[in-house]
């Protein structure tokens, strides 16, 4: 797939000169000598690589960049070379956009050519270019630089969201006033006897396959007692000797026999204002099948007249070159659409970073594996929420079936899932999640996570076993764990296993009209200085966070079984889900881009201090809202080393005694009170009369 | 679809009697007389009415339940009449559901019988159920009321998640100890002679065909002289003349030639109570095509001894009834998905109003109707809290297609809707709804908003003409519009419509990491005091609150052309919308729970009072957020009368020119600034050097 100018070998629209429909004839001195206009074939790779340019580095910064086109002179009778564009012809390092290119190295096909690229942030921008002085801008580089004659101009605007790409190429050429008359032209094979002809093939053929000559398309032909010779353009006064003839050679894309090729017309200029020559000699080089055609090659001869501003310092050249009119390429229209599809997911993001967040780490997000358990209404929307912040691999743990009752809130089901009995859950919603968006790396898995207080009978013992690995396993091969179930005890397993492993967990949880969203701290092991594990104070600066047990003074128990409709339906306010499951990715992401990472304090919403450090805001331990008060509260809260979940005696346990000791806890839940001294706790707060109800209270809102 | 006891003839297994695997032979007085068990039959209808009782009424409360069962003599020679429950035998005022029923007036096939629902919260409470003493208390109430010789009991769990109902009928009996022994019983055709079967068939259908009789399933028969009568239960005393045969009938729904129907039982404890008697002949009447059919009939002779602590006023009797096991009923299977998936999505909402919120009114939230003007991030999120919370009718509106970068932010469409160039957004927006819901009553209307600031060409007044029109009529036909597009201008005509009808108007906005969500006021013309529309003051207490544009100081203006990428792509964090879609659709079911309505004063979070009056919590007029800071703030701002949409000047030269108004204000937006007098304002201003900039800024975030 690539771009196409105009193919009709008229002369530039743009140009000067004045137009006419018929073309010099050979050896007619009268006439005017017009040149093949060059055309441009753009490949799709060079759109790629621009809007990722645009998007990850660029921005808004329209400034010019520097590219290289390639091209070759024409090997084919009827069809002229182009000057094409290809993904390399953009700068490979993003930070030299506009820094001039480095004497880029070719090869016989991909001469290179040097251009400016000026990319516009809108369409109204693009029009409204000054093409002509943009023009004059390249030309006059043309004239400073002898060694570039040939140079190319794009101006653009990229619709990165609809994939156009709207493009005007120009080959600025100096206005040669009075135009250059041809005086005559013929096929190379005509104008030379056959001695010279083959001396001449002979030597370009060397020429061209030479890695030092073969990219470069300006030379000089010397042609002495029928036999030729090639020189490099610098060697023109070396080669000043009578009686031996001298021709301008360049590689000339143009396939017409009647015409040079674009080239040609700024080499003219050049050689007329270097030597002060005024009838000049040029040579068409033109190939067949890798080797010099010098049937299609051809020899002229025209005469041109500099005019005499053109020594002065400060003249201004006048410029011709714009192809006729802009092309509109729309590349949606042959991407592979899963392709496009995950383009265009990506452009919102690197929009934010571009336009807000330049320290947004796209890779991060696209790279961390998430485990999420439950697949509820939380779970939905948590998922949709990681896809909307570009995160792609994502495991759903949930082991029930999709109900009836489920679509209405949760929102990767279908009615249709829920037909013939429903739909595993974790396999719908991942299936969900790629029929969204074809490059989710999804995962859908039935498990049930075992609970302490759920009693295990004995024919049990052994799947339980099972699941408790499986779970283990799966949350050692995830970064981050969500816990999204609905019920307290559900949660034990896995805040332990992350304490364990030292794993990410994010906890969100819903009461009727009130949410709960918190991550919870370090694991109890590894710590940023040294593990004490001793009573915390306030101002022990290595203290974990909590986790979401770290204000029980009970251990979980079966809050399931003999629930009544309303408590085994998760009875909240519609509202509640989609804005705790927001608010545990956005902490997520917040998290990720932390310095420190899982270790990193929690922060408090300060309304004094307008705006935080980090771009993306303060990262919170934990943020309570409630609906009827529309409000919302950043808290903060320490691990306790009673804590039945994520504290070292229980971790360390764990650690000895793996499974069977979570075995035990399932079984025996008075078992963690015991283990965690939380029964000792109890014991002397009795004594104490401490009104422990009124303090467990606040935990109402976390689970129903 | 109906439940069915089992349909063994034998005697309950819950029977204090020697269970017997033969049956009395005719004329053989020395065995037991057996009765046949009375078998049950639950219509789906019953059911769905229970549920509906349970869910919109009942809650948790497990009292008894009032019921009438409906049953008929036996009309087949093989097939028993059931114990039939329809919906109607459930008491039609859920206010009278433990009251003692009024006698229910049946016909021929259904002669009312009374009976007690015990429905339990759980499974485990329904297996904890004490069934002899319930069975024991409905005994008793037979015993106290003769005139109620028949009655049932069902205890039941309807688990209205799963659509299961597991239930267990009982037919109480007092065990009549010894029991019953049956002296002769034989075919009423072979029992009578001729004339007596004829009279007898005779009586026995004028008893039936009357409508006072028809439904009375214990009478008297009276033969003397080959001549049958039918009397009331209650006129023994007077039937008692020597010569005459007297015979206790009863509707018998069983249809064994061996052994009377489970009525009996009672009815021959109450008559040896009662009337003293030893030997009790009576007559269990059967039909044959709505006629008497002696041969169906039986004649037969029981002896009774009553034992003598049966009169004693403390005596409880021994009773028998219950059916041999529960009958548990998946009414999921037979339902139509539909239907079923209506009932599940109502079930969530009832659930809330049973458990916390007895005033949410489900009614007036499935007949809303809702206009979402844009379907993107918002408007997607928007619909499906809508439909989560209930509300069944919504149209939306957008022009749109759906683009590659939309799905993984936009909740109602899959990379299929992206597919061939996109579906139209609103089409698949709607399409959508009701594949996750097929009750929805979503329409998607393809329809671009005119704006001003976006000036239209001769060539396109008639369509923008038009499009005013239909945005006109769609907002005068909904109830509620939200304002859920992507720029300032287009929501201008939207507000201006709402006011001018008294529309109620929801405003989501969205800025890179923080929301606004708002209702907007009464419309200026009709207010719930008089219109003065003068300068407001703080203290008026009728003051309207304020609309999208109150706050600002120009007229909306184009913010989209020659907008670069970032702009035309609503670059927002992913939390945002649907934080600010749950809280636009939370803020509407606030207002239409209010008494006031769209009049209803803006409330402020107010940290000290701790709960608001309202049970849904305060209605505040502004909510805005941001997630740097994960806060969230209430706040009030009164309409002004400079308003370019909302104000009194706007809106009646509004009412006067119609849509050329519009026009006008479309293509001249500095019109509206001299019609609302800001033009003249910010002259002053200038003048004063107020810090207009400063000002204004604080709606940065209202829109990119």
């Amino acid at each position: 797939m690539a771009s196409e100018t105009s193919s009709t070998p008229s002369s530039s629209r743009a140009s000067a000169e004045p137009s006419s429909s018929s073309y010099t004839a050979i050896r007619d001195p009268g006439r005017i000598l017009q040149f093949d206009p060059f055309q441009s074939l753009v490949d799709e790779g060079f759109w790629h690589r621009l809007s990722s340019l645009k998007l990850d580095s660029l921005g808004l910064d329209q400034s010019p960049i520097s590219l290289t086109g390639f091209y070759a002179p024409c090997s084919h009778s009827e069809v002229s070379n182009r000057l094409t564009l290809l993904a390399e012809s953009l700068p490979p390092d993003p930070k030299q956009l506009e820094s001039p290119l480095e004497r880029v190295h070719g090869n016989r096909n991909r001469c290179p050519v040097p251009g400016t690229l000026y990319n516009m942030n809108t369409l109204e921008s693009f029009k409204a270019l000054d093409r002509v002085s943009l023009l004059k801008m390249e030309a006059q580089k043309v004239e400073e630089d002898s060694a570039v004659l040939l140079r190319f101009l794009v101006i653009s605007f990229a619709d990165l969201k609809k994939w156009n790409f709207l493009h005007w190429f120009a080959f600025p050429a100096v206005v040669l006033d009075p135009p250059a008359m041809i005086l005559n032209i013929q096929s190379a094979k005509d104008a030379l006897n056959q001695d010279e002809g083959q001396s001449l093939s002979a030597v370009m053929n060397e020429w061209r396959n030479s890695s030092l000559t073969t990219d470069v398309p300006f030379f000089l032909i010397i042609i002495s007692s029928s036999h030729a010779t090639v020189r490099h353009l610098k060697d023109w006064e070396a080669c000043q000797h009578d009686g031996q003839k001298l021709l301008f050679g360049f590689y000339d894309p143009s396939c017409r026999a009647t015409n040079p090729g674009w080239p040609l017309r700024n080499y003219l200029a050049f050689i007329s204002l270097r030597y002060n020559i005024g009838k000049i000699q040029f040579f068409c080089y033109r190939e067949k099948h890798g080797f010099a055609d010098l049937g299609l090659s051809l020899v002229g001869e025209a005469a041109v007249s500099p005019p005499q501003d053109w020594r002065e310092p400060q003249n201004i050249p006048k410029a011709v070159g714009w192809q006729p009119k802009p092309k509109n390429i729309r590349l949606a229209e042959s991407m592979d659409p899963e392709r496009l599809a995950v383009s265009a997911a990506d452009l919102n993001l690197k929009l934010m970073r571009w336009r807000t967040l330049p320290s947004l780490d796209l890779n991060i997000l696209s790279n961390v594996k998430c485990l999420l358990l439950g697949a509820g209404t939380l779970g939905c929307q948590v998922a949709r929420m990681l896809m909307a912040w570009g995160v792609r691999k994502m495991t759903l743990v949930d082991s029930g079936k999709v109900a009836m009752s489920n679509p209405v809130r949760q929102s990767l089901y279908t009615f249709d899932d829920c037909l013939n009995g429903g739909s595993f859950k974790a396999v719908a919603a991942a299936s969900s999640l790629k029929q969204i968006f074809p490059a989710m790396e999804a995962e859908g898995i039935q498990l049930s996570i075992p609970m302490p207080g759920h009693p295990i009978l004995a024919n049990e013992v052994d799947r339980v076993h099972e699941d408790c690995k499986q779970l283990w396993n799966l949350i050692s091969s995830h970064d981050v764990t969500f816990l999204l179930t609905d019920t307290r005890e559900s949660r034990w397993l896995p805040t332990l296993l992350c304490a364990s492993e030292n794993k990410v967990a994010i906890t969100a949880a819903l009461g009727f009209d009130s949410y709960l969203v918190m991550r919870h701290g370090s694991g109890p092991l590894i710590t940023v200085s040294d593990q004490t594990d001793s009573p915390s104070t306030l101002d022990d600066g290595v203290q974990r966070l909590g986790c979401y047990f770290c204000s029980d003074v009970v251990a979980p128990i079966d809050s399931t079984s003999n629930r009544t409709l309303d408590q085994q339906c998760t009875v909240t306010r519609p509202g509640l889900a989609p804005i705790a499951s927001a608010l545990a990715v956005e902490l997520l992401v917040g998290l990720l881009h932390h310095p420190n990472g899982i270790h990193a304090p929690g922060e408090i919403a300060n309304s004094i201090m307008s705006s935080s450090k980090e771009p993306l805001g303060i990262l919170p331990h934990q943020i309570r809202g409630s609906l009827p008060q529309y409000s919302q509260l950043t808290l903060l809260g320490h691990s306790s080393n009673s804590c039945t979940a994520c504290s070292s005696t229980v971790v360390l346990e764990f650690k000895r005694r793996g499974i069977e000791f979570v075995l035990q806890a399932i079984n025996h839940p008075t078992y963690l009170e015991d283990l965690t001294g939380l029964t000792e706790l109890m014991e002397s707060a009795k004594s104490f009369n401490l009104d422990w109800d009124k303090e467990t209270s606040d935990d109402d809102d976390a689970d129903l």
